[in-house]
């Protein structure tokens, strides 16, 4: 069994009654804190224990050289890696002589909570020291949602029972010691050249260190200041080295008595400006907060988190943990999007270093669209991220011999950094779920500027290189050979039909984004031909079909493979692929994480109702679910075919999956695809939102668990509440002009008027079907309350 | 134009006459002499000036760590490359207070010659130093074919006109510094640690260094004496250093005397015997080559290249720059294989540093079956070596979750080297060559001991793979999926026809063998459920075709591919993975190297005739030949097809590849699978000879510029002699049994007695296919004597 952290069920919190410090570093990424912009794991603020130190800007990376034991023309040499920066959460304090440790002396009471509608982390401790004094900590700590560059903390000592001095000494510590190197590919690389002086000072009880990055030359600040209050008698000094800046704070107190530090943390990066300039950024921003003032930035912090509730309402009832689990996936959406502000929005956010920081095609396909119908600027900061890159994009077309532009599989600063191109640049569905996030977004937003500024040349770009990566073959179909759909444990496929059909999408949305701005179009050098071309394409694309089977074949080739050998493979060989050579996975039928069940959610209306049953039954016995990216799209379209139970189970795995560490790897940072897929799940799976011809459609539809599912989306200047219990469902529109919408097959028309009630469908699935030996996922029982007891399920993702 | 070594053309010697520095490193690599147990480049005696300084032994080598960018499991941790130990080879001279350095004064003269018959590489050099000394240098040089741990030198200095003192510097120099690390990957790894000293001393006129390598811990001993012939006077002294040792005469020489003196040079190398006992046993093989002394070393040598050319006798009429050609190609086979003796062949023998000494498929392929029909014992070693790491490649095989054996793509010692696993592990083939090379030794020589011994398990164990790695589909066909076949411009391709023609003839030999020993069979556990299963496999083995194009499709999807873009493709963009990423050539229409036209040398028996020259004539046009491995099957099936002027270019590139340096590496070692090839392009394909039911088969056939071709070949305890003009063939058994062989499609006996003419058959060929715009080979002008003036090709392989 699983150690596992002790989450008390609350609405709005996440509530850690006692501290467990096996799941020390499992804590610190479920209490990260970040605004996109900068990210503080929830480290203690003493810095020890500590699982795995993080502190965090959005971007800024080092660079470190890609090996190869034989090198290939197109490999990529260097890789960038999200790196530690200052630690500014720093706050130690000594008891008469004892340091305050939790592992010394006796630790009485501990609690955590992030609270989800203030956006604040807050911290008690009782502890009495070594040497028997007894006293009482408590801090709060936020990553300011309205000051992009601020982060704050509020500490407070008193003692229990006899007078003690204390002295708190709040630092910023640049190139903290990390721990060990993972072997597990998953984790990210460390053991970096440390961050390398340019200056360090303090002043009164301010202090700041400058440093930069050695291969990368990023100049990064951070400054600290201080408000103290506390009983008469204090002494305050402060300090700084190269590493180190420090303020400490000396007193005696006495029960009753108490020092309180309010500590703001201010953070500044670039790759051009001088050292004078990032020097006066952060004190400025300094000076902004500290005129704010802690309860200040505590207040537009609760505005801000409860104007994004409005629009990103989500509730269940009859499962109090999973309606938890899904706030709590919703908040860090919040926290890894808002601010991210033409910056990626890495695969872990800025929770943790798992896969170096990168960001992959998680973000546009699982990501974006949850934000773009509940935060749409978030969705639109990072797609204009990516239009930032597409310089670096064409060339890398160029430089692989293809047009347009050809985005990386993952990245930070927008070069390919992946090191294993069958799985990396070979996955060139990327550009196709790019432009996915694209014309989605545009679709729901009718953004005309956005489209023109960004949308347009992204869907363009990408559709030039689907022209020029497929051919029209003697038979007059487009073929799109050699390249990896989103199941890693296929490689190279001819005809991927999630590509195609992405592809097919991407070709058609540039060719009508070029009719509806055809002066952007003629700037970009698109003529008719041109679109005749994309059209063409589409029009042609070859999807696959399994006339034997009646199914269809995830590539040309994939079920004339063997099939995965399930019986002999004991639940210890999962993951696969720690355990089994790529060769034998690729050349097999067995699934890694949902490829044609994914382009069945997507490109719904390519397939038939009864097709997609057909698919989904063939699916899902070979499907492992190695990846977190899995569950949610199995669960979306278990619901779209009738398979609610099922449904269910695979929402309930990926609304638990950092919050019980299933995948075993949260201490390297929160899944934030699959924290999304919660979202998705019920909007998606139990909402059965789609977007019909550029239209709203609904097919609600609630699994026995469940009895009440209500939630917001906006969508073009407007907010739309469904309301969904077994009997009906009820649309209401909560702002905005009429809209026409589609519940199943039925249109009706929405305004703020009256709202409209509509009976709940009433669906048939065949049999359930059944998934790999000891891979299916655990029953979620209905009003389940069962605390931090499932089954390990050893998969990973 | 490429500069050239200046080579006259002579029957019996690859004869230089003056020294171009410019391609010093290539001709190292020509005039490089082994034994397949030692290598020494052609290296100048006096050290300097050097392209690549070079003495090996074979498997000695040492290990590198195999970085990744992103790992896997299976993935090989360790390479092996091959080093540059104790170098013997070097003489110094000083003449008066000059030393003798060919940069400085005047060469009046320069020759070297590599005698062919005699196994001896002799230098001779005029001199004026730049002080005015006129002096010659004449030095020879063998490694013994009969004394295998022995190289000699017999050095002579004079001078020509005035007194002069010399001092001449005979020494051992281990750590030699290495020129810089290439970038392109077919170069070896250099910039290893260096050796570890054990031992050293002088005594007398006899030296001795011992070292270890620092990871792969072998021990490696380099012993060296002399014999000094000279006028009175002379005076001789020893000394030693860890990494030298160094015997040094000098003496005043008036013009008519000469220094001479005798170099004897034993090596030794172990991974388990001691110091002392490596110490001693190198000196034992000093003093019985000294016991030998120089001229009987030379006789012995002599004597036993003679023996092999009756065996590999293979004369050409019309074409004398050809004939020297062939010459060198067969007496580097004889120097790379016949002292291997349970070695490893490596690719480019013990000639360079190329693909860090490893060994590969072409070995079993393109060098064993040529050593088969001429010094068989060399190919029995070879496949003896084969059988010593069987364990190693059952290992692999349980790795990868795979029965039987697994050979490593490339290696030294057994363990799987390749550090990129789709042209690497995954390309299984490697198997059936060397079931191939079984099969055929076995058939060639009906040498049932080693049948025993060593062929059935090796048949054995890459049957089991072969039945373990494909599997009978819904259809009952037995498939291989995921496989990468000869050509490295394709990978992961499912039921390459190479490889499944091939695992087909394996599964059948196995089973065949076994029932020919059922006592050793049933020692290896095998059942006749087994055999059963090995021959439905082969029976049931899919073969596709193309029946739109009526062609043998490479692979199941290969015809369906877009054919690559040749019209674009400059000709400074071959060879192509030097400047295309490998994605990209995998899923087009793009033949590296002969595939699927191998298939047809090696599997005649399942095309007929009109399905390979349709064949041929598809695959011509795909084919860019950026392997050198590819133009000798490219002659042989051309001249099966009747496309014979096109087998004669084919044939000139093969001969002239290192020669000429076409491929622009012969610096790095010398391409023993090319130079084998101009046998077999010889005697396969104008000689047309095949291994039919067991049974020798001929067609013979001659381009315009051959008049007359004559070769002998062993087989079965024969001898047996073909001689082919234009209008008849004549057969001749010379040695041995009556046998029947094949003249086309007449049964024909030979016997001792008296010879059996045929008229040579007259074939039709439909019009000459092309090949790629700018990659057909050069014309070969009948009757060529064009001196080194080929265009460049700019192929490599």
């Amino acid at each position: 069994m699983m150690k596992q952290p002790a989450f008390a069920i609350e609405a709005w919190k996440i509530h850690e009654t006692t501290l467990n410090l096996d799941v020390l570093a499992q804590t610190e990424s479920v209490f990260a804190l970040s605004n996109g912009h900068i990210g503080l794991r929830g480290n203690l603020d003493e810095g020890e224990p500590c699982g795995l130190p993080g502190t965090y800007l959005n971007s800024l990376y080092e660079l470190r050289p890609l090996p190869y034991p034989e090198g290939g023309y197109g490999y990529p040499e260097s890789g960038q890696t999200i790196i530690n920066v200052t630690n500014g959460k720093i706050i130690r304090l000594l008891v008469d002589d004892a340091p305050f440790d939790i592992r010394y002396g006796q630790l009485q009471r501990h609690e955590r909570e992030l609270d989800l509608r203030e956006g604040v982390l807050r911290r008690t401790a009782s502890w009495i020291s070594p040497t028997g004094r007894s006293i009482k900590v408590s801090s709060n700590r936020l990553v300011s949602f309205t000051q992009r560059a601020i982060a704050a903390i509020s500490y407070e000592v008193e003692p229990l029972d006899t007078p003690v001095r204390v002295v708190v000494q709040s630092e910023l510590v640049a190139n903290e010691a990390l721990p060990g190197v993972s072997t597990d590919p998953r984790a990210g690389t460390v053991s970096l050249a440390p961050l390398e002086s340019e200056e360090h000072e303090v002043q009164n009880l301010r202090g700041l260190l400058i440093h930069h990055t050695q291969a990368s030359h990023l100049r990064i600040g951070a400054a600290m200041d201080h408000l103290v209050v506390g009983p008469e008698g204090m002494t305050m000094e402060a300090e700084s080295t190269p590493n180190i800046a420090r303020v400490s704070v000396s007193v005696r107190l006495r029960p009753g008595e108490r020092l309180r530090i309010t500590k703001f943390l201010a953070y500044g990066w670039s790759s051009q400006r001088s050292l004078s300039a990032i020097h006066d950024q952060i004190i400025a921003a300094l000076t902004a907060a500290r005129s704010t003032g802690w309860e200040g930035l505590l207040a537009e912090q609760r505005d801000f988190v409860q104007e994004f509730w409005k629009n990103a309402r989500l509730e269940i009832e009859g499962d109090a943990e999973l309606q938890e689990a899904v706030r709590f996936a919703q908040f860090h959406a919040l926290q890894a999007g808002v601010r991210g502000e033409q910056r990626p929005i890495p695969a872990k956010g800025l929770t943790g270093p798992g896969y170096d920081g990168h960001t992959f095609w998680d973000t546009e396909i699982f990501v974006l669209p949850a934000l773009t119908l509940t935060f749409p600027a978030a969705a639109a900061g990072a797609l204009r991220w990516r239009h930032s890159t597409l310089p670096l994009a064409r060339k890398r077309a160029h430089q692989l011999g293809l047009r347009g532009a050809a985005f990386p599989w993952r990245t930070i600063h927008g070069e390919e950094c992946s090191g294993y191109w069958p799985a990396g640049t070979a996955a060139f569905h990327i550009n196709a779920d790019i432009a996915y996030a694209v014309a989605f977004y545009i679709a729901c937003t009718e953004d005309r500027v956005f489209e023109q500024e960004v949308g347009l040349e992204l869907l363009v770009e990408t559709a030039r290189l689907w022209r020029s990566l497929g051919f029209l073959d003697i038979h007059g179909q487009f073929r799109i050979n050699g390249v990896t759909g989103p199941d890693e444990y296929s490689a190279l496929a001819n005809n991927n039909v999630y590509t195609n059909l992405l592809a097919q999408q991407n070709l058609r949305a540039a060719a009508e984004a070029s009719r509806r701005h055809p002066q952007v179009a003629l700037s970009l050098g698109i003529d008719t031909d041109e679109i005749a071309s994309w059209n063409e394409a589409a029009e042609k694309m070859l999807i696959p079909y399994d006339q034997d089977l009646q199914v269809t074949p995830q590539d040309d080739a994939f079920t004339s493979y063997e099939r995965w050998n399930f019986a002999d493979t004991t639940p210890e060989q999962y993951p696969l692929f720690l355990y089994v050579p790529y060769f034998d996975l690729y050349r097999k039928q067995v699934v890694k994480q949902a490829d044609l069940v994914l382009a069945m959610h997507l490109r719904g209306d390519a397939f038939s109702p009864e097709q997609k049953a057909r698919n989904f039954a063939y699916y899902e016995p070979l499907t492992v679910r190695d990846s977190s990216l899995s569950a949610a799209t199995q669960a979306v379209i278990a619901a779209e075919v009738g398979h609610l139970q099922l449904a269910y189970d695979y929402f309930a795995e990926t609304a638990f999956l950092d919050l019980y560490d299933l995948a075993q790897n949260t201490r390297d940072g929160l899944h934030l695809a699959s924290l999304l897929g919660t979202w998705t799940t019920l909007v998606a799976g139990f909402g059965g939102l789609r977007l019909r011809g550029g239209s709203l459609a609904f097919g609600p539809r609630l699994p026995e668990g469940i009895t009440r599912l209500t939630f917001h989306v906006v969508f073009r200047n407007r907010r739309i509440g469904v309301d969904i219990t077994a009997t009906e469902v009820r649309y209401a529109l909560l702002e905005g002009e009429p809209l026409a919408v589609w519940h199943e097959r039925e249109n009706i028309t929405l305004s703020t008027q009256e709202a409209v009630i509509q009976p709940t469908p009433r669906i048939q699935a065949g049999p359930r079907p059944k998934q790999p030996p000891g891979r299916a996922p655990l029953k979620r029982a209905a009003h389940s309350l069962s605390k931090g007891t499932p089954e390990p399920l050893h998969h990973n993702g």
